[in-house]
């Protein structure tokens, strides 16, 4: 049977070009205008970018895709979707329309691993009430798989990067330690059956909204998912785009039951280090072991929502969130701005 | 100074998986339900899906993105957005947000190649009046770069591929030839300075919409763009999803100046091969040359809008389109559906 993980460099989210070098790119570009429409783009790092139709609802856009982080065809074509939905929801919105951005060896790869793959995120897509309606795919040297995603949102209902308050509460949905784990398995020191639980996670969809009340959802100023620059990294993108400082209490970030062995076994990708670099001068360890520091540098497929919401309701989202995603865990406060962005103690 | 096409096997449109191959991978997968709102999707192999927001109003979306055409990186950038943006326009859309799809070698490509490929595509983006909201960006062995688009289109102006109508007449806004000028210089075969009538096409916006009036574009009764699938795919499609045949006069046909030279060069590639075999049954040639069927088997990569408009407005929408797409011709005509869905004599 093939292994997919076997047939690649780098996997997932791991693959992904690190924010420095992106930032360095992009600095050197001349952008289009920004027409009149569009709330939010890239500018902010958030998550999707926000489009207004007309004074009621947007589109939310995002775009995703990588080379395989799991060794089973099904799975991959699942966690690519579950891990691009993600960035629609992580705005507020529900996911209408996806695309399917596929590039595969054509001449090498049977057309059964390409239709897993396929299969897989179609069941995905189904689960989140979203429609497959294009995409495009070409033959490549290796396989990567990911979804174009569009869906809609009331205007006054996006959760932006920029709404964290002082005061508010930090709520993570999904254990970290993806990106550990998954080097373990492409090192082949974890088999899918130990890897269990990341996996099931990866595939989980970040559909949180569907278990929350209308009021639970007013309660909920801000998100983001934990995706390839690591709890550290998206929560500085949060923290400054937000104005505020993110204060995590070490102790309570949910991982998997395997994440600490793996970091300790150092199963380590090259993200890690860049995530590391990317925000060493904004965060602050207090009291912190060398190798848990590396949870917060880990790069994360398909990670959780990090939601920021007003303390009253903080135990009662836990509670609903817990029968979906049973590791859902308050992590922290939001407080006001101070000499770092991110602090871990 | 790189010479992108150098650093792949197969460029553009060309890298395209085949026709037929998709359709049997695709013919293997359960897809999600078709949710409210989705009116154009994959099925109809049309040009671009639409979803309806409202009763007025719908959103246009497409996805393409290729290995280097050309050599140069920001004409590259340009063709892939152009190429993008073009399934918008053949829907009768206007385009509002892309987002990019970033494949490359991080460590061995210089960041001044990067940029300039995005330079080119905002520069065409900024053309469309359009904006680049966000994208993706992944670490790869060859470069690969493209756009995901979303237009807006009123849902009583819809250019689907079954508008064609029995008496309209075809006419096509571009040359056909970039799929072999192109493989003449990735051989080397011509400069770019040679090749500059198809570069400049390549680049150029099918924006034909900004070119007609109001009423022009109530004669408009279909629409496709010709890209990977040759005219012969394209029009296959068409014909199809309209239950008619087209009828193509091979001599009004445009061409680039080195079109013919080039075929009879035998600069081809291997979807003029699958182009061949995915339209042989329904397309019927009477007395064109061997070498000269290939032009419609040509893939190509950005090419023109195929219309399909009422006879008696044909000419006036010709001129009018002739000042931006100087080779603008009727092509041919719509014809009742009869044993063939494409005759070329």
């Amino acid at each position: 049977m093939i292994k997919l993980t076997q047939t690649v460099k780098k996997g997932g989210c791991a693959a992904k070009v690190p924010a420095m070098v992106l930032k360095e790119i992009l600095a050197g570009v001349k952008f289009p205008p920004k027409i009149q429409g569009v709330v939010i783009d890239g500018d902010s790092f958030d998550d999707a970018a926000i489009f207004k139709i007309d004074d009621n609802i947007s589109i939310v856009q995002t775009l995703d895709f990588f080379t395989p982080i799991v060794d089973s065809p099904y799975d991959f074509g699942a966690v690519a979707a579950a891990n691009a939905l993600s960035d629609v929801y992580a705005m507020g919105g529900r996911p209408k329309t996806c695309m399917a951005i596929l590039a595969a060896p054509m001449a090498t790869m049977e057309y059964q691993v390409i239709q897993e793959v396929l299969q897989g995120s179609c069941d995905v897509i189904a689960e989140a009430k979203a429609s497959l309606v294009g995409g495009h795919s070409i033959d490549d040297d290796t396989l990567k798989f990911g979804l174009s995603v569009t869906g809609l949102v009331s205007n006054d209902k996006v959760w932006s990067n920029e709404g964290a308050r002082p005061g508010d509460v930090l709520i993570l949905t999904k254990p970290i330690g993806t990106g550990t784990i998954c080097a373990g398995i492409k090192k082949e020191f974890y088999t899918a059956t130990e890897a269990h639980e990341a996996l099931s996670s990866m595939k989980r969809l970040n559909n949180a909204i569907d278990f929350l009340s209308a009021e639970d959802l007013q309660h909920i100023h801000g998100a983001t998912d934990v995706t390839g620059f690591g709890l550290a990294g998206h929560s500085y993108q949060v923290a400054k785009a937000s104005d505020v400082s993110l204060k995590f209490n070490h102790k309570q970030i949910p991982l998997f039951d395997l994440t600490v062995a793996s970091l300790k076994a150092a199963n380590l990708t090259k993200a890690h280090r860049s995530n590391n670099d990317y925000t060493q001068k904004v965060l602050q360890f207090k009291n912190i072991e060398e190798v848990e520091t590396q949870i917060y540098f880990d790069p994360q497929t398909s990670g959780g929502l990090l939601l920021s919401v007003s303390p009253e309701s903080a135990e009662g989202i836990v509670k609903k969130l817990e029968t979906a995603f049973p590791k859902t865990s308050i992590v922290g406060v939001v407080e006001k701005r101070s000499e770092f962005y991110v602090y871990v103690e």
